[in-house]
């Protein structure tokens, strides 16, 4: 059967992409193809004056880490990795030459192309192996015609910044009209920076509920409710989508192949464009549902059968991978997207480095087209140094002549086999770490107190008996994906919660755990509130725990430390100190303040970005 | 005296860049100073799973190009300096290590530092560096109290996008009032990429007459003409400056100070933003002027004293830079800048290698804090591989404990006395590759044509004698900065100009150089024309060419082969070779389109960006 063409979407883009010309240096570039010419047309500085001869890197190997199974079941495939680097790990040397000999611009890694002026799509070497990747490996079952085309960006806050450039249209308050205003939908709790990154434009910003796996396709306040329901006073019904759908941040949340369809079913009835942003895709953990079963004795969602031989790409009749990997992992919206309403951004922040600042977009060669546009002026392409040392690690240099070095211990790049056996390797180490912060908070969530009771067992005899009180402290879902612990904080239980105002309460405990003995930060839920009525309704209760950032020995003494700052913190009975908390945090915030400005830029330094 | 304080600009920033918040997060960051808290707050990966271990390089030693002098009747300060790698230059080690001891951040520089998410002013120990070499060498003496404030950018098109996005509104045709239209001046020949961001806006490109050393303060044209005579049914008066003042692309201007203040005075009056684009600040070739007094007994500008000791930092009573080779050099805007209207883009395109995407913004602290705010949802900073490898190269490492090594010959960095040494060799190596092509060029640019003729000397004597007919075929001025010799091509002196539609004759000399024997590709004048009126009255009749991008020997051969290419089409005087040559080159556009459509990638790759 012929595959349907991508949905023209042109409709959609935002005045100013509308009125981006194609280059018309195109046409002129043709000359640049004539035998012997001698160009003095490019206005190009000499490669001879680089300052850099050549780039190295000491990098690992693929197998530097040790996997955990995809079907949690069976073990790991491989005892081979380390989790540190105090092993002193086998290790490859990478190297980018100044000049290769491979007159194959899509093989030929050198600074001479790298730190050149480029393309917008992407370093060649480079853009080409994503692309294959991505139309091979990563997404092969896109059932539009052609498939996905895919565009280099500096990481997905640049790649989505150019999303909304592309298809949202900028609207004031003072200036416009209400039934001008569009909006983008979100989940409720949500990555702030992308929303950030909207709401100046004008966008209305419109969350839609969730539940532990992510976004609600119906029910109250799910994407049908909201959709269907949609009041034009507040400006027009949202066109866009904002979704992060594994290991969805704040919330850990893995979005079901059983909801995608359901989702994207009203996308196409409501013709939404879903941009989809997944910086955590391969560290989807299948034993998190085995631990919630195992602990609780239901699953994380119904929708993820516990069969460990379930295959979302097989299952929906499609192609494979070629990597088992691969196939055990949810597949993007990408593979259902039949009418290239799909962008999807993708990033190395969490697969090489966040310092990288490179990632992609796939989606719809229009789509890309465009955004290419908006990329030729503005970021112009990623870093030559960062796009050759990846080329060169994953890709290796090519056969003839050409004196690079990839990160193979041969000296021939990873390859894609090395690449996802890289990825399962930090899928590995991210998820073992995640069980060992899940089962401490598991073990700790209830508070047991006891009490002697003295009761008549019979008429004549008196005895002395213990009662046990379980209180809940808080609760949390088993994260199926991603680097963040969701937790909800049971305040009600909470001997004061009558007595002192709920979202002072929270703040005090946030407070408490920032204090000796536990000296422990999480990020309040109220930091990833789309809105301030969610922050008022619920944001509060919650706390965002990352097991990413910190090695293992590290979110061990931290998971333990919550765990005591909750059971020392419900043994509080007195309002006054719940008083006392916050005006001692008055005084260090003002003390931090200070000592903060004298050190400014050190301040900025913690991943600031990236709450 | 007490310095000004610079002027509020707020009524400026667009309506997205006023609804821009301050991070709220900035309060929140204070907990991380907490002594010893266990931060499970952010989101980041763990820098042990990052591939790389180090990152490492062959670098230049900062002497390895040799300068040409400051005053061009002195010898090169140092003859140490090679033109080509061919001679094995002498090399340094450049090693940026996994983790430094070092506790200053402003000195710190690793991976696990510059890998991780950073801060949208830039990696800590390079912005730290950039920040005092604009204060304290660049630009000693900006005006206003406090002086500038930096941002690291991803290159100047980045910087430039950024710059418009705070202070320009879109505007579209069919929605909105004209009188409402927001506009931007420019120089009447530009950077095309630069407009062609702007345009898409919405934004009224408007020309102002340009002469040799750049944009015209007054006279017909020129900056007080356009601005005074603003027709308010075209919208608002420009409140933007888009300008290149240093080896204008693509002229090669060079604004003296004494135009600089002219201008200056009228951006004041009539409250405009200078934004000083100066990839080519470092390039200024004094001997442009001493070539052109020698050979035309006149000086490129009358503004530009030939007197080889003229300082132009001394003159206007400030602060040295602390170098003769920045002391040599025209100052920026900045330094007359009182009001703090100046936003100036700087790169490292040219100085280290277009590939960085690396740059910088200068401007008042809070037009800085507004493109931070950008940058947080953008770009977010630019990539940690470059910016360490280049903090690494200059600054090197630490004194204790820090396992980097640096780009001096003891592994210490080049400094800023490297970094400015390294400059005047690149400007020392572009200027001789102006010199060669100016020489060839003004040997070259009369046709001398002689015939035999008789004569009656006297009355009974007759004698044959000669006549030489002297034709100009072109003209330029002699480039005074930058990498670009912007000709003029006499076509009035041309046997068929009265026979041939005049753009006709202009398209058929820049594809008769494209054939054999030239075999010469130049940037025909058309494609930096800002407007159509330019290109139709006089765009046709330029052509830019850059003597950078090539070696020596090929400067020298097509520089040559441009001169017979005149010679020889000016001896075409029939139009039929003229047709023949434009129907001819038809074939060749449709042949090459189809090889381009068969090599897309590598077809892009020609420095796209950059023409």
């Amino acid at each position: 059967m012929e595959k349907p063409e991508p949905k023209d979407l042109s409709y959609y883009y935002s005045r100013v992409t509308m009125n981006r010309q194609a280059s018309k240096m195109k046409q002129f570039y043709q000359y640049f193809l004539i035998p012997g010419i001698g160009n003095l047309a490019g206005g190009l500085p000499n490669p001879g004056y680089f300052p850099y001869d050549t780039l190295e890197a000491s990098t690992a190997l693929p197998d530097r880490f040790k996997p955990t199974p995809n079907k949690p079941v069976d073990p790991p495939v491989s005892e081979l990795g380390n989790c540190t680097l105090s092993d002193s790990p086998a290790v490859s040397r990478v190297l980018v030459p100044h000049d290769s000999a491979e007159p194959n611009l899509l093989r030929k890694i050198d600074l001479t192309t790298a730190l050149q002026y480029g393309t917008a799509q992407g370093y060649p070497p480079l853009y080409s192996f994503i692309r294959s990747f991505v139309q091979t490996n990563l997404h092969p079952n896109v059932p539009y015609k052609g498939g996905p085309e895919v565009i280099l960006t500096c990481g997905s806050t640049d790649g989505f910044a150019k999303t909304l450039e592309c298809f949202s249209n900028i609207w004031d308050e003072e200036r416009d009209w209400i039934r001008e205003r569009e909006g983008i939908l979100c989940e409720e709790f949500a990555y702030m920076n992308a929303i950030q990154a909207a709401r100046p434009r004008g966008l209305n910003v419109v969350p839609v509920a969730i539940d532990d796996e992510g976004m609600l396709a119906s029910g109250k306040g799910g994407l049908e409710e909201v959709l269907a329901s949609w009041d034009k006073s507040k400006g027009k019904r949202p066109h866009l989508m904002y979704t992060v759908t594994m290991g969805q941040n704040p919330t850990s949340g893995l979005l079901s192949v059983k909801r995608r369809k359901e989702i994207y079913s009203l996308c196409q009835k409501y013709d939404i464009i879903i941009v989809e942003d997944d910086p955590y895709w391969y560290l989807q953990y299948p034993s998190g549902n085995r631990l919630s079963m195992k602990a609780r004795g239901k699953p994380v969602s119904e929708n993820f059968p516990i069969d460990p031989a379930h295959n979302y790409n097989a299952s929906s009749g499609g192609k494979s991978s070629g990597f088992d990997f691969l196939d055990s992992l949810v597949p993007s919206y990408l593979s259902m997207d039949v009418d290239g309403r799909v962008v999807r951004l993708d990033t190395f922040s969490k697969t090489v480095a966040p310092g990288c600042r490179l990632g992609w977009i796939t989606a719809q060669p229009d789509v890309v087209e465009r955004i290419q546009r908006i990329t030729e002026t503005s970021t112009q392409q990623p870093s030559g140094f960062v796009q050759s040392l990846i080329a060169e690690l994953i890709m290796g240099p090519s056969k003839s002549g050409d004196p690079g070095k990839g990160g193979s211990k041969d000296g021939s790049g990873w390859k894609v086999d090395g690449w996802v056996r890289w990825l399962e390797g930090l899928r590995g180490n991210y998820e073992r770490r995640m069980q060992l912060m899940s089962t401490i908070l598991e073990d700790g969530k209830y508070l047991i107190q006891s009490s002697r009771r003295g009761s008549r067992l019979s008429a004549s005899d008196e005895e002395e008996y213990e009662v046990l009180h379980k209180t809940q402290l808080y609760d949390f879902a088993y994260p199926m994906a991603g680097m963040f612990l969701w937790m909800r904080a049971h305040y009600e239980t909470h001997p004061l919660y009558q007595d002192v105002e709920h979202q002072r309460l929270a703040q005090a405990l946030w407070v408490f755990m920032t204090t000796k003995p536990y000296l422990v930060l999480l990020s309040p839920g109220s930091i990833f509130c789309p809105t301030p009525e969610i922050m008022a309704e619920k944001g509060w209760q919650y706390f965002r725990l990352c097991f990413a950032a910190v090695n293992d020995d590290v979110v061990e003494k931290y998971s333990k430390a919550i765990v005591k700052a909750f059971t020392d913190f419900w043994a509080i009975d007195d309002v006054k100190k719940i008083d006392d908390l916050l005006d001692d945090d008055e005084k260090v915030q003002a003390r931090l303040a200070n000592a903060a400005m004298q050190n400014q830029v050190s301040l900025n330094c913690h991943g600031a970005h990236e709450m």
